[in-house]
């Protein structure tokens, strides 16, 4: 039985709300329903529930990667779980793989790879604010990931330090500005993604992707839906988020020429 | 500069055709756009073109985990990318990782979780059918995948083998059948999903939930609509996939009665 | 060039607020950015621009039929617009035509109708409950299309007194229990159909179709996503209503027996 | 009870397959599973079953105004339902109103227009191409509409002939060039809409917008989803459409100088 200890990242859950922290001996938890001290947390199975002071009951289990990423502290609009889960699939990020991201923003997308590459793999994360690198290292710190990401202050403009990674990612307003740096970061054949949020922009990164040699380009966005879970009334939520940004993903390829023009025949492929 | 060597999964790009397969000296690659030798496609950079004898040039790409799950051989449906990545990352799925998943199936999703739990991760895989473990194997041998992987031939009614996994996954027409069966499987508070075509089934489960002591249960669907790349027509395809299936989340919960009713608060939470 | 006057619903814009009324001459329309008289907006051209005593420019112009819905008095849950242009479009309601609904409701769908089908056609609404119909009453009277309804204040479990009509539509929670009502309603072949909230209540409604003898049984539900209107900034807007109702449509067959089963051909039928 | 006769537009069901044609005595309808004589078909009550003569029952029944879209004769690309109803609330087409389209091509939306404003109505249809307004006028006397459509053989770029009108609504490549000759035509405060297929077009329309004068835009679009409907599997079909086009609404204003900026607020009205 998986027991809880000093320095784990836990989430209490109460109904629907959800508190996510780092377990720390002597310290209390606040609530507006009561405190609970952390001792009580402590060495208990995950999965538990602890009562605060007043009475109510908390669930205390660990955070999926999806719990984590929506509680980091932000400074800047994040990438969501919806996209990461299939941007993770397309640009091929796994276990021992080396990926570079740009910029770092709040460190969301980072501790998501970070979290998927594993102990060997590795993440370079660039970026020039060093505000938004120091939420960053914040953040992975949390999940214990910091040492699975290499930060590098510098404007791409000047080119990525590292040659030959398997994929890139840019997460800018202007990502067709960085397209011959991204060829020589990138190994043959590499993955490349970006992701932008209005249709100007990825016009502008199309333009760009036919000049530079990037093949199979591919732009889609994702939609989440969800119900409500009363069996007996089965049925979507009133609302839902419509847009988060457009997902663009290609190939550098070597000396070819493949055509970026139509290559819309898996729209079968979900 | 990363070159092809015998034994890779390869894809070979035409238009919007693509091969994939593994790289071995002496054969030849037929396409009805000509031959190819393997021997000249083993050696070179990823990335490169090469020409058939009819003169026609492929591209040659280490295949994504997308391509390679869209790519599988297949008998029965399979679970599609779009849901994968999402899943995962409810799940928490990710190097080191233990997971469960019936049924088998022809192993698209057996093998998006042995790449993601990396080699240090195990994937326990059951199903009633030899046939499709047979196949499954196969499908991850082409991926070197097939050593993180045990499987049971096995109806799980009879119960789960392994007790404290991380998570567990159904993907059977019957999944409220075997909740019981999970929640001794699992760890506390671990990750449990399922996917089902059918709102009667997650009607089904739902009810099954409540009385077995699930909780932060969550149903939702994902979408995927792809653009044409056409920079001067920006518009999305013509027809796009409307459904795959419903996804259902949730955690075996330890003493705890936490209710399944509206955890819908989340639905700014893509 | 076409003037106000008194009687007529305009609809009054200031940025992005709308206010709906009837102009009455020595009225004052009061709002936080000051007072207008109506005086003042009688007499001069649609889409005019007139100051409040506060120097704020509103504009006046003549409420679409969808302005209209969207700021009716509602005591229920309205259907959207979204939806009703459809319905319109599925059950063939025109000039001229008779139409049956039930329930009354808040009368959003009656004021449609009571629009849809002119001076000649005719609206017969059903509800048990005498406030809804007075309030749908007023919010026709608005219109001026309070002549066009009829109002019957009675159960339609125990009938409807009209026979011949050519659509009847339903939105009660439980359709399924006047089908046979329905039938005794309509002309041979006359369109009949539902909204519903729930899969549940879908799923008893096409139990009940079957032994009914309707035929051509269809089930959809329509999305509606708007985007910013920011020509260099071109992108959705980040929510959207993820949900209104399932439609539910069939006709009555006279001496048939259609199959309800998979008349799912018209996928690309938009 | 309703009894089809000669001229009368009717539609046999067989199955999922659907015949549209008008009823003319002494004529043979031929399909592939047997003839039927048309003078079996006149005089009976509408949804009757009729045999074909190698025994295949066929249901007679008036097709709604969706089947007549559907099955219109077409030469170019038509606007399809889910669109059609929507713009008709938008642009609050309706009895005894009149409005102007262009183009005309194949003339669906034509034929919807003229269906909604009644015998008292009047549509008014540009389009440079004579076969084109050839064909509309075949598939509007189908459904005996021809009398309620003024066809001008004109480039709108010269102008539209009409002031004053209530409505005007542009299925051009490049209505940003026609919006001074739309507001010409329409009365202050008239209802403006548009269809295109590309975001690159809506962008060029927007910025004409903001020069012309036009107020309280909207761009949206539509989607439609349908369900599988055996009850006892309730789920979505497999494919849908993914796109027909953005729809743009507007008002021309009369002196003043509504923003077109982030005019969004509606997003929670369907």
């Amino acid at each position: 039985m998986k027991v809880t200890k000093t320095g784990d990242l836990a989430m209490l859950v109460l109904d629907h709300k959800q508190f996510l922290f780092q377990l720390e001996a002597e310290k209390d938890f606040q609530t507006h329903e009561g405190f609970i001290r952390h001792n009580d947390l402590i060495g208990i199975p995950w999965g538990s529930t602890v009562a605060s002071h007043l009475g109510k009951s908390f669930m205390i289990i660990e955070p999926s990667l999806r719990d984590a990423l929506l509680h980091i502290r932000r400074h800047s609009q994040i990438i969501f779980p919806k996209d990461i889960g299939y941007i993770l699939l397309r640009l091929s990020i796994g276990p021992d793989k080396t990926v570079i991201e740009a910029g770092t923003g709040s460190g969301a997308f980072t501790t998501a790879l970070a979290w998927a590459v594993g102990s060997e793999g590795k993440v370079i994360s660039y970026d020039k604010r060093q505000d938004m690198q120091q939420l960053a290292k914040q953040n992975l710190a949390k999940l214990g990931l910091e040492d699975r990401v290499e930060f590098h202050l510098r404007d791409i403009g000047d080119g990525f330090i590292e040659t030959g990674v398997d994929s890139l990612f840019l997460d800018v307003p202007n990502p067709e500005d960085y397209l011959s740096q991204s060829r020589e970061a990138l190994t043959n054949g590499g993955t490349f993604g970006a992701i932008l949020p209005t249709m100007n922009q990825v016009t502008k990164l199309l333009y760009a992707m036919e000049k530079h040699g990037f093949g199979m380009i591919n732009v889609c966005e994702t939609f989440l839906r969800f119900y409500k879970t009363i069996p007996n009334r089965m049925r979507p939520l009133d609302r839902m988020v419509a847009h988060t940004g457009y997902l663009i993903f290609a190939r550098p390829t070597y000396d070819g020429d493949p055509s970026t023009q139509e290559n819309n025949a898996d729209f079968a492929s979900p």
